[in-house]
């Protein structure tokens, strides 16, 4: 039987009036009690869903979403999200050059919306360009519907740009939250986001940034670790540090694996791009130099190599607390000798942390839905409580 | 507070009994009563989801979309149409050759029309190719439902055939009938569908075809203006020239743009390929002929190129009534030194309808899911009623 | 008016108690009882959606499609029966190597299934290889299912593997218990399952296959014809054979088309690949051995070649019960001097049967739709009254 009241008494302590209508772009522009908010509403969906009970808000209205780089689990997350919800999605598959200049954003984002209540993007290849592009959407459809082109403003979700991954850190976390009992039993827990080894190269900097972005916000002890040159943004570092001194947590650097690792109460180990070649890779395809990439990939595959021994492997866990860390990645993990022979992780460790990844990943469309629902809805507490009387069964049997 | 009174009221004075499990093909096949229940029913269903009424009168069933040539605006006004009323998008991409010949296009058609309540196809590429097809498959869904393969009849929408394009210019249209308040105030306005330069070449004739053939129902003076040798279809005009003469107003042509703009009300600057030359590619494409196809290429762009001086400036702007004639496009438009050197439009010209612009656009969805509810729906003043009655939320908070 | 007591009684008598929360792999894994209970359930949601009753037994909930083969029919049959049923479909668009060995086969499942009721699959092309790729999809969610992963075990529906293609054939069935007057009209009529010609090679085993598979198990005398080579699954033969001992019925193999046609009630004439040259091909592409795949092409169509006079004329259909046989065929056919020059029919026996064979494409959704609805509900009968009795139109007006 469902009890929605557990999670709208939480929701009624918390102050998160701005969301209404407003969008998600990156986790430190919200605040705690608005990150609280999405975890509770979550948490809150999730329990109407496993009651059987329908939480369709819209009885019709479009999601669309936008994916400039291949996805399948994100994708599937923003379509069960918005299908949880009562939208129905459709793709933007942009033509080649049809969204290329300022002009066709602005008048692409209106033509698009004139029943959309939530627009997802995905733009995390070129630095500079993922969130702006987010924003100028925004400010269209902002735009549109103030000047009486659109009767509904759609809400934007970030689904990974070049400096966030906002709705994957946001279920890594309430994964942590869930793994460790509540939020109140974070403080002091030392979290390893951990740079890792990967044949490939040029993975988006967004999930360390993301991830040091938020988890610095628990009272936790947040260390960076990777080897020289893969930095990443020097803001989000700032942000980072920020949030743990007002937080009572820390956060550190280090370019020491093994450092990082020991003692860690969670590790998050994941190859990433260094910031300085992605933006230099940016550059490069901005002048359309193809020369200049291939030397570069070529480069960085190099850089890579040297760092093979970055791998979470039996014998770096066994050094984190009771040798049981929490280990988390947003997968598909690169894991030695099955998807590649050197890689992120060691196949034993990945297998004995399966079911809880999966865990972690299946927070992600209620992460999607609560920032939809926070954004179209004026009373959250007031619907939530709604919902649970209106009783719809979800399935009918 | 929603009041469908209104509508239903002006939909009784209609006579559109024969829409219902009819087709939409071209607008000069539908009856000015006919065309003025579509304005009314977009409006009307407008009205409603403006005033949180649900629309669905179906629970379930499919909207089919086929696009043979690209599309984002019209696709996601499909989209929207068939969700407004309660039908899930499936979208047929076609394989290469599967529907090469007759034989298929009707086994093709029933196959995928088992739960279809509507079909919508953009066909426009080839002059005599694009409006047959269409007909090709409401006859082969027609015997379908005649033998009892379908349970029923999907109708089909023409969203841009190689003679209209009636959801853009209806909506065009019921654009004008809203920014001069209503469709009693048109009489003797002057409106001048003009064509204007492009880089681009072969643009479908479907848009100003659609235009006189639409506009001249309702006692306006329309002009069609273009260079020597871009002329639209023969037959089309002839349409328009029978318009003018049972309505009161007038079809004129005219080689000077200067001359169309002189005085109108309302300007309709777009490019558009010479008919003759598409009926030439139409019959390379038949015959394979590639080389021939990029010689005609060559050609049209020179062609073209000799016209650049056909553009809507600030001065042509400037001999319209008052000066402020109401400026139309179905976008993307081409703007000088925005998406092109040279184009259709100057910047500022464009940039001062912009919004204006964008709510031509919005009546698309609207358009569309009129059609299909005129189609669809037998008693439409009941069923208005009885959705306002019904008092299904869209959006529920 | 709706009277679906006729379906439910029907359903009262069966057993099909181990169908809920099972998948659909192959007719052959199903018992009698169980074969009979999609049919009947398939003839309820027919009878409700003509009654315009709404059969959505879901609110929300997803309905994946991974078509690794071209599809309209069966694309459009899944889409219809999951919106039927209240699911929206999204498609895995597989990457080129995402799911390229068995590690990724597992996370995929699971990371596209948080909200996902059904998982339709078509993996036709390999020998060994489709049915086992269901095995490990349905593996993978059954055990994140029982971790906890997922909220709900999504169902599997075979849209034709290797081995067998039972919505397909399961519809064929259906259609000809509707022709015959029912199930009890079978015992003792003849079928022909016969090899044809066609310009092309290569087509799946799957339907000749499911074809004896099933209609075998209803006292019906069936006879497989082909050319020397043309082998179908030796396992599969068994299969047929012990259905016709435990039945009443036969199955009998011949390489002569007329000796199967001779008297038949029911002929199924269609092209297919020799099944040892599939395997030999299999093989091929494990190796990546294109020089090998081009030169079993070039042997295969001149093997092919040999055999043009396996036609489908009316001379043969002369020979046939009364010169009246039923003429099936899953489509689309290779028809004479209609889709090529010499094909599987001629053109005057596929038009008489036009619109017998279009009535027996349309029971394809209504079987998969009664396939997942047995898989998802617990007691369909009581279901099927309670929708009767919740009279939800499914066209509203």
């Amino acid at each position: 039987m469902s009890n929605v009241k557990e999670f709208t008494d939480r929701l009624s302590k918390l102050d998160f009036k701005k969301m209404y209508e407003d969008n998600f772009f990156l986790t430190w522009e919200k605040t705690d009690d608005e990150i609280a908010a999405v975890f509770t509403v979550a948490d809150a969906l999730r329990h109407l869903r496993e009651n059987n009970i329908s939480t369709k808000i819209f009885d019709s209205g479009l999601g669309i979403s936008l994916f400039r780089d291949n996805s399948t689990r994100t994708r599937f997350s923003f379509a069960s999200a918005c299908n949880l919800l009562g939208l129905e999605v459709q793709d933007l598959d942009e033509g080649k050059s049809q969204i290329a200049h300022g002009e066709t954003v602005r008048e692409t984002a209106n033509m698009i919306s004139f029943m959309a209540d939530v627009i997802g993007i995905r733009d995390d290849m070129y630095i500079g360009k993922g969130n702006k592009y987010m924003h100028d959407v925004v400010d269209a459809v902002t735009e549109g519907y103030k000047d009486g082109v659109l009767e509904q403003k759609p809400t934007l979700v970030n689904l990974q740009c070049d400096i966030d991954h906002p709705t994957q850190c946001m279920a890594d976390m309430l994964h942590i939250i869930h793994e460790f009992g509540g939020v109140e039993n974070l403080k002091g827990k030392k979290v390893a986001m951990s740079w890792a080894y990967s044949p490939s190269y040029g993975k988006p900097l967004s999930v360390p940034q993301g991830v040091i972005g938020l988890m610095t916000r628990f009272g936790m002890n947040v260390t960076l670790a990777h080897p020289e040159g893969y930095d990443v943004m020097k803001d989000v570092e700032d942000v980072a540090r920020k949030n743990a001194a007002s937080t009572g947590g820390s956060f550190t650097k280090t370019s020491s694996m093994a450092e990082a690792f020991k003692d860690a109460d969670i590790v998050y180990p994941k190859s990433w791009a260094p910031f300085a070649a992605m933006e230099k890779r940016t550059d490069l395809y901005a002048k359309g130099d193809q020369d200049g990439i291939n030397a570069l990939e070529k480069e960085l595959l190099k850089q890579n190599a040297e760092h093979k021994d970055w791998c979470c492997t039996e014998d770096l866990m066994k050094t984190t607390k009771n040798g049981k860390a929490l280990y988390l990645h947003c997968l598909p993990a690169d894991i030695n000798d099955v998807s590649c022979k050197d890689g992120e992780v060691q196949a034993s460790v990945f297998d004995r942390y399966r079911t809880p990844l999966y865990k972690e990943a299946s927070f992600k469309p209620y992460i999607i839905a609560a920032m939809i629902f926070l954004a179209k809805v004026k009373d959250p507490v007031a619907t939530l409580k709604a919902l649970e009387d209106r009783k719809t069964l979800r399935h009918f049997q």
